[in-house]
Order: C-alpha cells, then sequence, then structure tokens
C-alpha cells in the first residue's frame, strides 16, 4: 500500500530533468545552460530535511546550474553525469546505511526506469513517460518542475504525521 | 466581506516568487539569477501607486534581478531575504503608520501564512499552496506571475471607487 | 463589418510585450533583459511586408533585445519609450500618407486602449484586459506570444486575397 | 497506411523552431540567443541513433545555440541558415543514399510544407499551422518543444520493433 511506503522514507532521491525543471534543456549561443527550478520545490526540500529525510540527486546530465540550485537548497548528495542511477542507488545506501525500502525515487523518463524498481516508493510526476508511469508506486498530480517534489514532499510528511508539526516549526503558521 | 476589506487598503504588500513570478527559480551555470516577471501585473502597480496606495516587497530570498524590476517599478519598500515576515509587516507598519486593516498581503505558500493572518486583506494566488488558500480572503483566478497582482489592483482600485477615473487620467482611456 | 476592415489595412502597428510576447518582463542579476518572441509571429510579418504592408513596432517600454528582434525581422518603425501612443500613430500616418482606416493596432493593455479607438482595425489578443476586449474590432484565438500576431496577419492577406499567392511565392508551397 | 510509412524510416530530419522548441525566439539585450529544448525528446533522438536511424537538422535559421544541443546530442547532419530545404533534402539524400520514402520530416510552419510533400512520412506537431498539419501523414499530440519529437521516435522504433530491444539494452529498463 502506498501508504505504507511514504511511512518508511528517510531518504528522498530525484531526478533533475523532467522533474525538478519541467525538462527544459536551454542552452545560450554561449554555451551556457540554465536551469528553470520551482519555488515550491525547494520548500519542500527544506522541510524533508528539517524532519530529518535526506534528499539527494541523481542525473544523467551535469552542470553548475544544477550545481548552485543544490547549494541554494542544501542538498549535499548530488550525482551528476551519471550513466547507471542503479549502481548510484546502492553506493548511496551503502553511505546512509538505509535500505532501500527507505528510499523514494522520483523519475519521469526512461534512464530512471531500472532505480525506480529497486526502491521503496516510486514516483512518477504527472507528464513522465507512459513506460514510468507504469512501474511507479505514486504519480503526482503536478508536472515536473510544477510542484511534482513538493506534492511528495508534503505526502511524505503527512504520512509520517509531522506536517503540522513542521508547518509551526518552520513557518509559525 | 471582502468589499470591505477592498475598500480599506492603503497598502499592498507582495511575495514575489510564485506571486510576481510564476515561481520559476533560475539559475546559469555562471550562477546568475534571472527572475521573470509579468507586464500586465506592473500597470497594476503603477495604478495602485497612482492612486496613493503603497506598494511593497516582502520576501525570504534576495537577489539584484528584483532590485531592477523594483526600481523599473519605483517600488521603494523592498523588504528582502527575510526569515520573519510577521516582523517586516511590523515594520512597515510602523513606519507607515497605517494599521494592519489597511493592509493587504498576496502570498503562495507556507512562509507567507503567519503573515496573511495578520493582514486586513490575504490574498492567494490561484495556483497557491491548498493551507494559503484556505486562509485567504481573496483568491485570484490568474496564478502568480500571470497577472494575479494586477486582479488585486483591479480589485481594490474598483472597490474603491477609483478605476475609471485612473484609466482616464493615466491612459486617456 | 470586420472584413472590410480587413480589407482596408496597409500598415500593422504592434504593441510589444503581451502582444509579439505573453508578458513577461525577465531581468538578470546583471540588470540585462530577456525577451522571447514567437517564431510563427516572424513568419506572419515578413509575409505581410511581402504583400507590400508596413508594420510598425509602438511600445511604452525600450530595450535592445526588442530592437535585436526588430532587426532580424527588418522592421524600421520602432518607436518604443513612448508614453503616448496616439502621438506616435499620428506621426506614423503623416510619415506614411496613410489614413487611420488603414491602420490595424494590436494590443493587450490599457496603455492600447487610446491608440485602439483611434485604427481602422483594432485587434486584442485573447488574454488582453477585459477592458481593451471591450474595444476591439477582433479578438485573436491565441493569447500575446503565442501566435496572436500571426493570426491577424493570416487574416489580413487572406481578407485581400494574398495568402495563396504569397505562400506559392515565399515557400514553394 | 502511416504503420507502412514508419517502418521505411531510416533517417529523421527536423525542423528547430516550433518543433525542437516551443517556437520561442529568446535574445538578450546584448543580441545573444538562446533556445529552449526539451529533455525527453533528446532521448528519443539517442534511441534513434542507437538503432541506427540517422537524424538530422534542417532550419531557417541559424545560432550557435542549436550547435550547442546538437553537439550535445551528436547530431552531425545540421543544415541551418537554409533558405530551401528541399534543396538541402536532395543533398542529404544524395549524401546518405537514401530515398524519400526512407525519410521523415517533423516541421510546424509554411517554410516546412514543400519539404514534407517531397518524404516518406511527413509529421507535424500538435501545434503547426493548419496549412502544414494538412499535408501531415501524422500529427503528434504533443506540440513542439513539449516532447513532439520523442513521440515520433517512439512511434518509429515502435512500429519497427526495436523499442522494447531498445530500452533493455539503453536503459536497462
Amino acid at each position: 500500500m502506498t501508504l505504507e511506503r511514504l511511512k518508511a522514507i528517510r531518504l528522498v532521491l530525484l531526478d533533475v530533468d523532467g522533474v525538478l525543471t519541467a525538462g527544459e534543456i536551454i542552452y545560450g549561443d554561449s554555451g551556457e545552460q540554465f536551469k528553470v527550478f520551482d519555488v515550491k520545490d525547494g520548500v519542500g526540500i527544506r522541510m524533508l530535511k528539517a524532519a530529518g529525510i535526506q534528499v539527494g540527486i541523481i542525473t544523467g546530465r551535469s552542470g553548475q546550474a544544477l550545481r548552485h540550485r543544490c547549494a541554494n537548497l542544501g542538498i549535499d548528495l548530488v550525482f551528476d553525469g551519471t550513466r547507471d542511477k542503479t549502481k548510484v542507488l546502492d553506493q548511496v545506501l551503502a553511505h546512509t546505511g538505509l535500505s532501500a525500502e527507505a528510499a523514494a525515487f522520483v523519475g519521469d523518463d526512461l534512464p530512471d526506469l531500472a532505480v525506480m524498481k529497486k526502491v521503496g516508493l516510486a514516483v512518477a510526476v504527472a507528464d513522465a513517460h507512459e513506460a514510468v508511469r507504469g512501474v511507479a508506486h505514486l504519480i503526482t498530480r503536478a508536472g515536473g518542475g510544477r510542484g511534482a517534489v513538493r506534492e511528495v514532499s508534503d505526502a511524505i510528511l503527512k504520512a509520517q504525521g509531522r506536517w503540522d508539526e513542521l508547518v509551526q516549526k518552520l513557518f509559525h503558521g
């Protein structure tokens, strides 16, 4: 059951293009690349970390724009330029001492398929490729770069009974 | 009643990411950040100021892109990099000599919750987090960065019976 | 009747923000501004010019990004930073020797109201302010920056019986 | 029949603006141009190439941003700044030794009409000009820059019975 999977999560791993962004690959004439992230996803990542849930990035592409966003959000676990995401998953699990059941992965396309079959909670964004949606335990209502990661964060924290307390603590809400 | 709240407004305070923008956090490889504002919101802010209603910015993030837009719009009350928006609200009210009932705040996410509970008119943009929509007196039809602030400006100026006169004066319309 | 108005057009005047763009006002930290135009609008402008219909720009804002796009499209009549668009209309009509009936204006917001009341064909883009849609002879199906100007170009050229010939001549279509 | 056309394809030729992008023509004040591509299209292009199907670009505009994306995707056949796309088609067919029946072209606007009438499989993106949709053998569900090229890639590879094998080989999916 999805609720049980959400309760077990101690580590959230995220693809970048199409998940933390809407999939835009932006080049200037100079060769500089740009990435468009979502502010609400950032709040969700901060809430996960405040709850003691680790957040990491596993992406096939690499680039400085992502590094700047990760620094801004305080994400240390950044694995970019990776061909084999399952290999990175194994490394992260070994490094953190967590089981695959405690890990969630949010993906959108075929390079995410293999790793999604290994984690405790496989999440596809709303506009993921149909083959990716087919293996997901959870499909977000929001598309990539449009709040999908925030939706996952809210779902995990509410399933774990932490959401209200965190809103109060972080935002005096 | 919302109409009474609109009539009382002398100060409009705005969040930035997700309100004056659609929530895009844009980084280049160089670390430069970019912000995407809406031209119709700018007309609304100019109309508010022409009507003698003050406009200010309260945002948790900081950056030069915002500063350039504020300079372009003639907004002096810019409070960025603030963790505690209610504290800034108190300072602005003290500075302007206005009561909380005369202040509106337009927000979209949890960092706006506390300040929205304090002002006379709490506005949530259409795509605000559900917890924020839950405390709002008014929810715009437009999303953040897509004319939400203009909608608030039009609503205030029409409620105060100033809209037709301002169109005539500013645009000979 | 709109068809008669379309037939009479010899000059198409365009607002920029919200018409040739979707209204995004984009700033970088450095203060540089960026504009997002639509490729299909460019084809429409080229077709108008190939048909001997003049194309001009009248906008309240100014900036080099617009100048680069106008140079790319071969538009000479560029009036930016103008407060009073009707005054510019009068100058353009005097300069070209055309009557107001031969001029179209495509607009989206209150600064366009006065000039739209003076031209032979007033066009509002789909997402124009309601007050602007109220004075328009024609409202496009497409929004600003999403093909609205192309729609106007196609409508004028088809009304004037030139469209098929131009497609053949320009694109061997 | 479209399925037979899909089976015959050995070469996929792509327009850029409105096909590999959503048609945004982006200028900075400095004159630098920017292009926004789609990450899922990139996966589709990589899959086509892995299946031995050649991929090329034929576009009327030119610029370095496109060149950077093509280098990133390993596309060698890049013909930009071309007025006459049918002439380039003839050159590419001569160079590759393929017949027109083995070539697909994905387009969105009038400059693509003539070449689309010559190839074995003419594809229009969902938001192509109606005249272009009128000559297409296939119209994608996705718009340009929003996965249209990926959709074509998936359709070709599935028609040729290669898709499952490629997912397994490339993504261990």
